[in-house]
């Protein structure tokens, strides 16, 4: 028995410019359609997550919006944790108290790089070394363990770019 | 410039048997026509090899051999440093003789468990902890520099099971 965690980073979004805040840039027209593309891939494959958890930031909680729409789940709840500014030491506390023994999950969490995959990577070894590559619109699939402890002997079963999930 | 490898795994093979020298575990007919739909999946997403290395043992080359016939590549060449006993040393050894700067390739390497995630670890984080999980038919994508190296500096930019590929 195990969580198993979809880290999904926000689709494409426009770009940072002078008198917008951060947080509040949108995805793209194109951003919003290859998200969608995804979105029904991972419908078509039969996933289905219990929730989706998303960063409050605007680009991040559209894309967990279109995966809400794609029917991959019932529910979007919307965590600081997954903001960038969330820490590592706080989600691996939330991951701790959520992932209880004997409950089987499929969650998805939508946010943002660097951080969900350098949080896979402490997840998988310990030490984050910028090696795992998350694209716009990417996922990352690991297998989270409940009864021992998550950092080092989780597994990483899937990371997808975009590219090689739809055909454009 | 860099080599961008395509680790796969050879595709479902019939059971170990007394009696059957191991090298010649043909594939099944169900690991013929999942790998056939793998090698189909990555024809639509326009992959191209410049060769396919392959182990010298039976089901790797069963597996080259499809993957040949998909189209991908033009050539297939067996390497014993492939083969289940091949080391690591050797492997990096012929990888930087290959890897020549200002060379842009992308090559696939059929083997085996659990030689092509180790390698792939030791390759992304000096040191294998199994916390890549690597299907039968399965893929990994590297893409290691040819300037620095590459222990330590390659970046996984893809990791998938069969059943994220093709649809059953």
């Amino acid at each position: 028995m195990a969580v198993t965690l979809y880290l999904i980073r926000h689709g494409i979004a426009v770009d940072r410019h002078e008198g917008m805040d951060d947080e509040i840039r949108p995805l793209t027209v194109k951003g919003r359609q290859k998200t969608a593309e995804v979105a029904q891939q991972l419908k078509t494959l039969r996933l289905e997550f219990s929730q989706i958890l998303t960063s409050p930031l605007t680009r991040a909680r559209q894309t967990a919006e279109i995966l809400l729409q794609a029917g991959l789940s019932n529910q979007v709840n919307v965590t600081d944790t997954l903001s960038p500014m969330g820490s590592f030491v706080d989600w691996l506390d939330w991951l701790k108290g959520y992932n209880q023994p004997g409950q089987e999950k499929a969650i998805a969490l939508v946010g943002h790089e660097p951080a969900l995959s350098q949080w896979a990577e402490l997840l998988l070894w310990r030490e984050a070394r910028g090696v795992l590559s998350l694209k716009k619109a990417g996922i990352i699939g690991l297998t989270v363990p409940d009864k021992i402890d998550p950092l080092g002997n989780t597994i990483l079963f899937w990371l997808t770019p975009p590219r090689f999930l739809i055909l454009s």
